[in-house]
């Protein structure tokens, strides 16, 4: 019999986790205020607080609009868990929680924390009471390093996300017609998704048709569907605070045969990449697999973003999935080429934009497994034609 | 005969009243980071950029997704405009762009950059050509104290998007019937104002029924609307960059006389609050006056949030329309309780929340004129009551 763990207990495991972080660092505690990363460790969805893990506990500190809800769920569920209310401000309310642990070396989020708090905050722990005083030192990704292997709970709530876009994938795609414009399309989908059992849209949905389809990041407008048009269709939805995405591109009437290439060229190096996922390969072979396909075709130019980005709490966390690059300077760590590991999860989404023609990009969402890959995401990968019926 | 300032003109005069914060503290170039503050010196709409303002002219850094639209719209608008391929990454072009200006002092935004991105900064430019270096320094609203006073074109904007507003609010509370869940309901507001002609939804919708009316920042579940429910409706645009926000309750079947009384006060406060709105109050006696309101009729411990905020490029900017308070650590000056000005946008949304029998908040938005306020939104104000078909 398979016991599945609560989350109880992998709250647990994730404290010890980022604990032996504060270990390697000689921190006695660490201020998070990523609300993301406070999401993680304390399972808190709401709209503002700060966590602070030390040796022993983990506080929260959040405002009066979410101390029913805390009282009622999380605080029953998370580890040697400590509750305090904001007064009269989080700042002012945070400093008096590490002034109370007496920390000597006390860690924060060098890429979140804006410089002002930072300063706010390592003035007031300067002036300790009888003359004692922590210093505040930055850190980086101690938590996204173990928000990077996926655990149970995250990989039931990616599989079920997974699914439901599947579902809405298949309805918004039979739902295209020719003459809809851009933006009522997005509106549909973002509708789609919301009924579909997601509780927010994960980012702003992208229906790039015609000559906008060769602009990766296209806005929706007003341009109308016709004949003959590319289109990209790019959504993704939030399910249990848990991000999945995809795209798909249609055609609007018969597909030329430069169109049906440039389709089979993405097609192929969607399928190249997705079979380079695996443990073990960095994030860069991902790429490359994509890349090179696209480089055969002639098409290297014509991709010019990212094959994919890790998935998660966020839209958009590690691992990126480009080209190895050398260290430059304002390139955070994250963009560091490191191997695959059984938890990870992807996005897959190589494309290719050639003004004059269009742009066509398939996406994916992929979990590394312990000997492979798992697909999250399974809908027709066949260039969708849209009938048209235009007079 | 009226002339109205292009949005040429009006970028200019913007550079100019930050260029007088860059004089006041002594700085030769600004460093912009926060990306509303990017869009309203440059115009740029996208996800990614950077913008230095010097003495002399607007750089702005972004990359290859956005070079072909800048080169098309910003540059032939901003004055004295420069525009700079980010390569191979933000941070390090900025430092390029910051060395080749020479500047001795260059201020940054301490509100918004990460500790760690100052940190880099600050390591690089130390280390200039032929010894010479430049100094960053923390800068606090030079541009948030200018956006403040909206002006020609912000005001015309902000004027459509409360038309856009009234329109689709108009039709959302129409649609209203009792056997919709609030998630399908809230479904269906981001549709309608999607397809009323806002870009986005402003903030995550919220749609708060019966027990969960009296939480002022419910998300919406699952529950279905009943017979007896109070249903708070909280949503907004996002049009032409410009936020706009506007909160309804209605009432399923007869409201109670208890229900009627709630209402009642709400709606006063609503109107006492809007009667203080004018140039030279302060925004806390704004706030007092729907909060004495409410405190007359028993419901001051009722009105658990401030009575307002400003609206512009972003849906929670200055002011905070809340009592005044004294200067506590960690409250950043934002806070601060100066007298409105001709051109500031605000909301004015006073509620009351009383467990077992629900809640009711009211929203309009509002512009300070040069001698009182003129409502952006003009909705019924009455109690909706929606007809309960029930068996």
């Amino acid at each position: 019999m398979i016991t599945t763990p609560s989350l109880s207990d992998l709250l647990g495991v994730r404290h010890a986790r980022v604990r032996d972080g504060l270990t390697a660092d000689h921190l006695d505690a660490l201020v998070v205020t990523h609300l993301p990363n406070v999401r993680y460790l304390s399972g808190f969805a709401g709209s503002a607080a700060i966590v602070v893990l030390d040796r022993h506990e983990l506080v929260l500190i959040t405002d009066g609009r979410y101390l029913t809800e805390v009282q009622e769920t999380i605080a029953g569920i998370c580890p040697a868990f400590r509750l305090v209310k904001v007064d009269p401000a989080y700042d002012a309310t945070l400093i008096r929680v590490l002034k109370q642990g007496g920390y000597e070396r006390v860690g924060f989020e060098g890429a979140h924390l804006p410089f002002n708090r930072y300063q706010t905050l390592s003035v007031a722990l300067a002036e300790g009471p009888d003359g004692a005083h922590s210093r505040l030192v930055p850190t980086e990704r101690l938590v996204e390093a173990v928000r990077l292997r996926k655990d149970e709970i995250e990989r039931a709530a990616l599989r079920q996300a997974g699914r439901l876009l599947d579902d809405a994938a298949v309805a918004i795609l039979a739902a295209l017609k020719p003459g809809q414009r851009e933006r009522d399309i997005a509106a549909d989908i973002d509708w789609r998704l919301k009924m579909g059992g997601f509780e927010r849209t994960a980012f702003d949905t992208i229906v790039a048709s015609g000559p906008n389809s060769a602009l990766p990041h296209a806005r929706p407008g007003k341009r109308v569907l016709r004949t003959g048009d590319l289109v990209v269709l790019d959504f993704g939805g939030v399910y249990d605070g848990y991000c999945v995405d995809l795209t798909r591109t249609a055609c609007v009437g018969e597909p030329s045969s430069e169109v049906r290439r440039l389709y089979q060229a993405v097609r192929d190096a969607h399928a190249a990449a997705l079979a380079a996922v695996r443990p073990g390969a960095t994030a860069s072979t991902v790429d490359a697999a994509a890349r090179q396909t696209l480089v055969a075709y002639g098409l290297g130019e014509a991709f010019s973003h990212a094959t994919g980005h890790g998935l998660g709490l966020e839209v958009h966390e590690e691992p990126r999935v480009g080209p190895a690059r050398a260290d430059v300077p304002g390139v955070p760590p994250a963009a560091r080429d490191e191997p695959l590991i059984d938890g990870i999860v992807i996005t897959v989404e190589p494309g290719a934009y050639v003004p004059g023609l269009g742009g066509v990009r398939i996406e994916d969402d992929v979990l590394v497994t312990g000997d492979g890959a798992e697909l999250l995401t399974h809908v027709p990968l066949e260039l969708l034609v849209v009938e048209h019926n235009e007079r």
